[in-house]
């Protein structure tokens, strides 16, 4: 059997994966990982990575690209900058949104947005089918078709007016993914309180950024958990419940974990590393970090730290919302707007690994192999994206190289288009160097190497986060209802 | 000192109130109970009550009475023969409904119920302020003036498509009545949910009275339970959750009292000696036993009644809305309507004692006390119904003599105007014989002996069950919300 | 018929069941409640009760008295002293203990207690049989044969060398009870630990009063209430939990009655109204505070109220276990004992009633009626105390009557043996002034009346208490168990 | 740089871990990991996976083997016997008990054990240390020491008359255990009700096999699980909780891992895959099927499943407890004994991993990453076995290889000393056919092919289930409790 030839070899650098830590060479042939081992023969590339990490390409799945908002407004990052930005942070794969709006067609809009990326992406993507238009085509056609031909996973808003769902059309959609086999995430905070909380402030003169956090009560999240979770257990539909905030969300899904319902869920960097004292600056610059949920307490975060040891959340996305603080984004209204008129978000592509690894690596809260499976892994596996997330023979060889002590002052100089960095101001170890898509050297020595376009569309097979448990509620069980066949 | 006289002596029965079980004699001068006592000189009138209990009269506080519906069907009963049957039934108080609707004015809507009540009630009355048009004028003008004219109770529907209240006015609502000192009543469904469930069923050719079971899935109470506490809870405002009919609802709402929530709960008859079953008949008989919610299964009554036992539940009332089973009522849209075009409801104001009596007293489930403590003078002391729901002195003297031993095979001749009776084919042991209001016989030996218009309306002071705990959730406390004062 | 004669009329008052609250005069004859009414013929003698509450006498039955404790100290009061002082209270029915020591015969001893009572006592009285030899002729021939006798109540302690039971031991004492009918108490701490954690304490020189509180944590009350639930839930015995102390402990028993165990539960004074740091005070003098299990903190004190309110605990009891502060009791082992060779327990039958009363009425904290309920009506139904409790017809006129204004400073100049008050120095609002045991006055104008003695032994028929539900655990249940009949 | 030589390549293989599945060669040098990757070079020696499974070895961390019991019984299998089994099955490492006995002294407990199986083990082994006799030198002096040598792991008993600890001493090894850094692994059942019922059932005639279980009530389990929980979560150490049988059990542990304890633990495929049904059989051969706890239910069998894949229960061990059938064993008080007298155990160490894997991978439940997850990484990683449980580089090259499509009908043919199999008459899929321990076959056709004596014992550091979480209860926190350092 000849010598195997590789074209890069990844060299004396310490491997990590969900499950193991060690040394290893790392072979690279044909964009994908063809050996790991010591002493492996030399590569027609070779990349030194002594006393480096050598970890996954993270996977974030949840980021807003190149999207435009409910209410008119422009995300302000194209798929190139967005993809760039994520590269530069150690990320690889990203799952954004095609987003249907009111009265619009979801195949059309998902051809768009595939055109979009498919010109601007530098990092491998997929979509997440949101939909604010469950109209009798896009529920019993558009989107069964679409889930089928590789979208698994759908999107659906319980607030914002321009789309959130009303709770039939919830069922509707969660009914239209068990049909076809999707994953349905969730955006869930109680509507009616929400609005009903940010007109009494606003009404009384409480407009300043701050007042954001009290405008979502907790309870608007707890509330919104539980009445998602009765239709998911209803209708045995698996959900993944976006941006846990609270510890009484937390808790709440760990309950209906418990009894059997299948929940994921993921929280966000700015919901384990923030409070909402960070909205409270002088003026209008807390309008910054005006994100929904907002940030919350301390005792929250801990909570939240307990909910991912323990696996009852399990991925950690950036949620990245990208708006510059100018008339394009934040100050659209004004350069005093209240905090109702505020665009809700914040860029996080590139500062979500860097920000957890200091949290988790360098400080030690969870770990390595935690931060590996957290952040790339379970994100890759629960999502099916193929080829995606782990360190293995025949994957795609997406791979951050990290140095774990470097120190890096955070500044507002992400290679995105927002022009903010909400953790700017704090120094953090650890920090990815050189970054590989599919073999293909991304960023390394702070510059970027790829091109625009050269992103792959990951089209998805059905796996296990699609499938309901075969748990029947009574009402939907013939044998208790009557004989009715609601399926 | 002079020998006291009394209009009335209750000669020689055993007594029982909440707390004690005894004999003895009841004296009532100017239509209150004016002496208890072994012994007492004799009266203007004697009544024997030898072998026979005497209890407080029932009070009744879930019934609608001479009530249009949202749905523009007339309840079969006016005043007069409602509370006729009521007063059959041994019930010597009443609170029926001042049912607004849809731009309607509230203030009129209770001027025109008082009016109906004043001329046709037999037995005294007060009423729920039913909310369906909560806008500015009702929810911050006309509600606060009405619950401190001592309309204390609010009425609210989380269902029903006329009637409902959204998120947002339910916690208008919620936040009036606990400026003005109210208890908020709630039938709580979850809408969205039942209509889609209905439009599935119907759809699909489901359409037999038993189907209403189904379409009204437990989940639709517990996740609505879920919502209306995080809603009461939140602005600290006292609820009472009307019909609980789940195991899992009475579960939800023993956790949330737990933790100090302040809530109130009523269970009916038909939750606890009716289930799902009864639906099923042939043909359109079933609609006799449509109702919302509808009968549940066995588990369910042990839970409810276990959940009495515990306190969780406090009241039991009849929730009477009687609709004839013809072309006025039932079959209002023909003779082989499908559920969802059936009127919902069922007649129980005369019913609700005997049933009950048989159930806890004849049976044993609970006893006398807790009878007389969950059908009088709970409800009375919730509601703060002026000298009501006990024997004590002072109190009016709302009494009824039940002959304990007497067995009657129940058939469809109820004194209301519903011409069914859902209980009818069971024998039950157990009938108030003798039934007086403030001291005047109404009802003796099977005649009616009182008046239309005899009965009196009762105002109410605000009372404990209308005053919130004072625990503060941390969005309305300023010391936790950058000092937003929000109430 | 003739006008009735009364031995007494206390007139004018305001009298308070557990359910009402009106005014009436009230007639005694042949030491029972004849009449309760407006306006009552005059007595023999007359007791103005303007402006007063008349109160049914309290029932505290949780008391050690001309006790020998396990360690072989004398408890400071017999029955002279002890219900002298609960009279002075307003307390007129005691449950103290006859307690069975390592080798004792449990129905002489009962023979003892009973000679002793029927000497010393003032107020009635009834007894716990305390098994601390549950040997074969204990369990199985003396105990069910002192219960069928009107010994309705077992006492056994989980803790305490002397006279703990082990879990086998206990096992064996609820299935007597059971075969019998009686409810069993328990003083529940986990041995073990309580042990290991003082002499620990100890050894490390922490040898102050104060220590005694670290000496038992919570979790040893904790997990004794899950082992004693657990045996009581697979035997299918009620229980009564005695002094439950610590907010986790009264959530425990929420949980376990609200899946239908059949506990009762008491608090105690202290535990309300009193926190560990009572214990921290200059030299030994702390000791007077020392009990078992310890004041705890201001989180379990609310957690307490939580659960009267909630009727997770239903009785208020005293404890009182007297020692004098000096050589024949407190300081039995020197001046200044390490806090292991202190006596555990504190006098407070005669401050029970009237700091309750403060908190409770004149604070407001769960209002008149509630402390009627908890402090006389409760217990007295629980335990079955014939014609106590109450004040209704054919009851025994145990009365106690209140003067609600009256503020009073407390010094140690209590009415027992023990020689300190460990309320002193507080002012409290509210006094019971005058006093009647069985229609006769026992305590009036500071003075007592009654001769030692003239208190009667209280034996019991079988009640509501003692029933098992019926709920059979799989072990016991034959249909389950291959046919083992365990009963 | 040279080609790498490989001692053992082997080719052609699935491989799988606890996060990938992927097609790969893998290279073994000096008996370790070498190397994974596509078309390896040829090694010294080649094994032919080709649609094959290549798995890591298993990791049994529950087994005794020549183990003295506490009742006088030696167990069936010395090192040889057993671990030659483990490795038939597909095992490669072990932990088993140096079980100390009352009287005895730790430290020449583990000398002998040690020397036992340097001299049969054949497979690796560690051992846990067994205190039965917590004296004073045991505790604060040998228990320490050998921790600190590398026994990072304490077993004791909560019930069983001669290796039980009762609860002070239970304290005492927890926190001797804390001081030194170890994990605690407990059998916790109640040992006063096993023994009160077992006396009960046998005195009443019910001594076949199958009243064994009933003599074990779940309740046993349950309280002891909550007192030993209590006890870790006071003194802030990790456990590890042995061998759950129960529904409620795995809940209790569920809400206690909720709130913060530290608590792993394991579940035995006697409890997945069998139920009470099995001890049932005509005469005495249900004895073959006696352990403790016993079998249970067909719920919690599903409880445990979920158990497993919530992460409540993280490993999956064997409790190989081997008696024959006959007067060494099962039958040593003749050959009819009642259950009492039948020692407790049955053998698991070969049969361990193939009825998992036809459970888990064949028919689907939980899948093939799951598996390998619970059986061989968790247990290695919780348990600090270096270089054990995964397939790395550098790691030990013990490996298993399986057909997962061989159809094995199992009999009472086990490669240990016991003589029957509990799983004999089953036909399952998926047979470990050749096994690698550090590089070495040592079993493969059938056959074995190494040597006894050729095991290796493995010390281990501290890792992470041995930390404290640092959360102080109240009772150990100076900053409340008046000062004292407890630790």
């Amino acid at each position: 059997m000849p010598t195997p030839a590789y074209d890069i070899v990844i060299r004396g650098g310490t491997l990590a994966t969900a499950t193991d830590v060690f040394k290893a060479d790392l072979g690279i042939r044909a964009g994908r990982i063809a050996a790991i081992g010591l002493d492996l023969p030399t590569g027609t590339q070779e990349i030194d990575a002594k006393g480096k990490l050598v970890l996954p390409g993270g996977v974030d799945t949840h980021c807003h690209i190149e999207q435009l908002s409910g209410s008119g407004l422009m995300s302000a990052d194209n798929f190139e900058t967005a993809t760039r930005s994520a590269a530069f942070g150690g990320t690889t794969s990203v799952i954004s949104f095609a987003a249907q709006h009111r009265g619009a067609n979801l195949a059309s809009v998902v051809e768009d947005y595939a055109a979009l990326a498919k010109k601007g992406a530098i990092i491998d993507y997929a979509f997440h089918l949101m939909v604010a238009n469950p109209d009798e085509q896009t529920v019993t056609q558009d989107l069964p078709a679409l889930i089928r031909a590789g979208h698994r996973s759908v999107k659906v808003f319980m607030t914002y007016d321009a789309v959130q769902v009303d709770d039939g059309q919830l069922l509707d959609v969660l009914m239209a993914a068990r049909s076809a086999g999707a994953l349905v995430c969730v955006h869930a905070e109680n509507h009616g309180l929400l609005k009903w909380m940010g007109e009494r402030l606003m009404k009384r003169g409480y407009t300043a950024p701050k007042y954001h956090s009290v405008s979502h009560p907790q309870a608007a999240e707890v509330e919104a958990f539980h009445r998602l979770i009765a239709f998911s257990e209803l209708l045995d539909q698996p959900i993944c419940i976006f941006h846990v905030s609270t510890a009484e969300g937390a808790r709440v899904i760990r309950e209906a974990r418990g009894r059997g319902v299948k929940i994921y869920a993921e929280t966000c960097p700015h919901y384990l590393l923030m409070t909402a004292a960070e909205l409270d600056k002088p003026g209008i610059e807390g309008a910054k970090w005006i994100c929904s949920p907002p940030q919350r307490g301390s005792n929250d975060q801990e909570a939240l730290w307990q909910a991912l040891a323990l696996g009852d959340l399990q991925i950690l996305s950036s949620d990245h919302a990208p708006y510059r603080f100018d008339e394009t984004g934040k100050l659209k209204y004004g350069p005093n707007p209240g905090f109702k008129q505020i665009a809700n978000g914040m860029p996080g592509l590139e500062m979500r690994l860097p920000v957890l690894f200091d949290a988790m690596v360098s400080k030690g809260r969870l770990g390595l192999k935690k931060f590996v499976e957290l952040t790339s892994t379970a994100p890759a596996q629960i999502y099916d994206l193929p080829g995606k997330g782990s360190l293995a023979i025949g994957m795609d060889a997406d791979i951050a190289i990290w140095d774990a002590d470097r120190k890096v002052a955070l500044a507002d100089n992400l290679h995105d288009n927002t022009g903010y960095n909400p953790f700017a101001g704090r120094t953090i170890t650890g920090w990815p160097e050189t970054v590989l898509r599919r073999g293909e050297v991304v960023v390394t020595q702070g510059a970027l190497k790829a091109q625009p376009g050269s992103g792959r569309l990951m089209l998805r097979e059905a796996g296990e986060a699609t499938r309901p448990t075969g748990m029947l509620s009574p009402e939907f069980d013939p044998a208790r209802n009557f004989g009715a066949k609601l399926y």
